[in-house]
């Protein structure tokens, strides 16, 4: 599929809002991947795609997980948890979108997960920043992304996880798994 | 090993405030176990030994936990967290404290786990709110220790992670295990 195709299928999926979030992530994330010298291409799919199955209904995506023999351990968490690994699913299987850097990118950018490449962090990063969030402390991390793209990774899920102990919500152990793999990263980086 | 000598070689191993710690961390324990009708015997034991091993060099507890087969990724995470493994440790092959509860309470007593049982989690508690604790929201722990302990436990959570963020420390998995078990535990109850 090219990208205009791609551009195409995901209009026809998304309300307006969604597509237009998705159109500022995939531009700040070109940003990003020119920044670091990455494959903007690449980059481009996977932020083209992230949100592709955000507005399936809850009973489609636990059809979809279940069908597809996708980690069951989903359903036990929130479910603005599943439309990543569902979106990745989908892009492999139906878009053939066969990228393993594109597919974990879109898989991941709701929980993270420890080691993300390049790839990943730029959409992880990106989807948190894009200029219409206003989360408390995202102007920190606007300001690290185009220094440390690790760091601003790290501070994103430095202000989302106690966000979300305080709202009793349970975590997703890759977040977990994600916050201490960066804090080590960052921690040698700076040594 | 009776009680009256664990409380003998706790006080040969423990500087005084460490010591006097012990026995306000077991005086607490007990009144819960009580309240929780809980064997006090074990209780006791567990408080009582829960930091057997914090006075030990970080050589020797490194040195402990290579030579005896303990979970090796301990070591990859803070120093604070080795004295529990190898107390519980210990107590089981040193002072013959056998009962795999108390071993499982001191063992877990820092990090906490999933599924901790009730000697685990008074022991957990008890050691957040023995009275000389004055960390921020301790005094909420203690309001809620006498009537739902779990809650406790899950509130002392969420005054830490947040805390060890905040710090930039990473965190022992268990630790993140506990608190997703525990915030699905107690929703459940309160549902």
């Amino acid at each position: 599929m090219t990208v205009e195709e791609v551009i195409q299928e995901v209009e026809r999926m998304l309300s307006k809002d969604r597509f237009n979030h998705t159109l500022r992530v995939t531009e700040v994330a070109v940003k990003l991947a020119k920044h670091y010298n990455e494959s903007a291409n690449k980059v481009k799919l996977a932020a083209l795609l992230h949100d592709y199955a955000k507005e399936m209904s809850h009973d489609e995506l636990k059809g979809y997980i279940t069908n597809h023999q996708l980690n069951k351990e989903l359903l036990q968490f929130n479910q603005e948890l599943w439309h990543g690994p569902v979106a990745a699913h989908l892009a492999n299987n139906v878009l053939e979108i066969n990228d393993e850097s594109v597919q974990r990118a879109i898989h991941y950018h709701t929980t993270g997960r420890a080691e993300m490449d390049m790839v990943e962090l730029i959409l992880f990063v990106a989807d948190y920043i894009e200029p219409a969030r206003d989360f408390p402390g995202v102007d920190q991390v606007r300001e690290v992304a185009f220094t440390n793209l690790h760091e601003a990774a790290l501070l994103s899920l430095k202000n989302t996880i106690p966000f979300l102990i305080q709202k009793g919500a349970t975590i997703f152990p890759d977040t977990f798994l994600a916050y201490n793999d960066l804090t080590t990263f960052v921690k040698g980086d700076s040594n």
